[in-house]
């Protein structure tokens, strides 16, 4: 498995609700942040707790983009839930343990939508 | 120069508003898009534009994070203005043309802070 395959595999996992996939994809000591409301989580247990008592709710994930290099990763998904999609951004750090590759650190982003301020009409199309 | 050194080239241009030095980096055609204020910008001279005229003010760039694939790249940066941290994620496709790697592609996100929802009070820490 290389980098981009293991987080392939984790948002695979994610989706399918397989804990254990997702699980088996984590570091012992992984280390989960989210910026933006400053939460963090230590270690696989509690994240695996977080992960699933954290997102209640019946959504959907999309991977949409992979970046992947030797030794960290950076996807893009699209969650999706009673119609409304919303996109996160997860940067991964990846440790080689043998001939495994494990998620040692997780950094992730869900930006909201906004209103361009005024003084960029004119510079941008809206799509 | 390597897919890493393209888009820290980019960032380095940027914080020292080298407008030349930053042009160089990108293909004619290439197309910026912001998802969340579903912004998008066609060709060289029209982001040149955008960059120099969307975003005023006496800001500063740090680059945090470079996640580099063959043909991709993704950033962190923290963008700091009047003592106020911002940050931004940003994916880039890279394309190849001759010696040259020139970016094609750059799809941003300017993630602003949120509270965490009150059922995952307890599954993570705060920082």
């Amino acid at each position: 498995m290389d980098t981009a395959d293991v987080v392939t595999a984790y948002w695979d996992a994610v989706g399918r609700r397989d804990w254990a996939a997702h699980g088996a994809q984590l570091d012992d000591q992984v280390v989960y942040e989210a910026p933006q409301s400053r939460e963090r989580v230590r270690g696989r247990a509690a994240y695996l707790r977080f992960c699933t008592e954290g997102f209640p709710g019946d959504w959907d994930v999309m991977l949409v983009k992979v970046v992947a290099g030797p030794y960290a990763a950076a996807t893009e998904i699209r969650s999706t839930e009673d119609g409304r999609s919303q996109p996160a951004v997860t940067f991964f750090d990846i440790k080689t343990l043998g001939y495994s590759k494990l998620i040692n650190r997780i950094t992730e982003y869900w930006p909201d939508p906004y209103e361009p301020p005024a003084g960029r009409a004119g510079l941008a199309e809206r799509y």
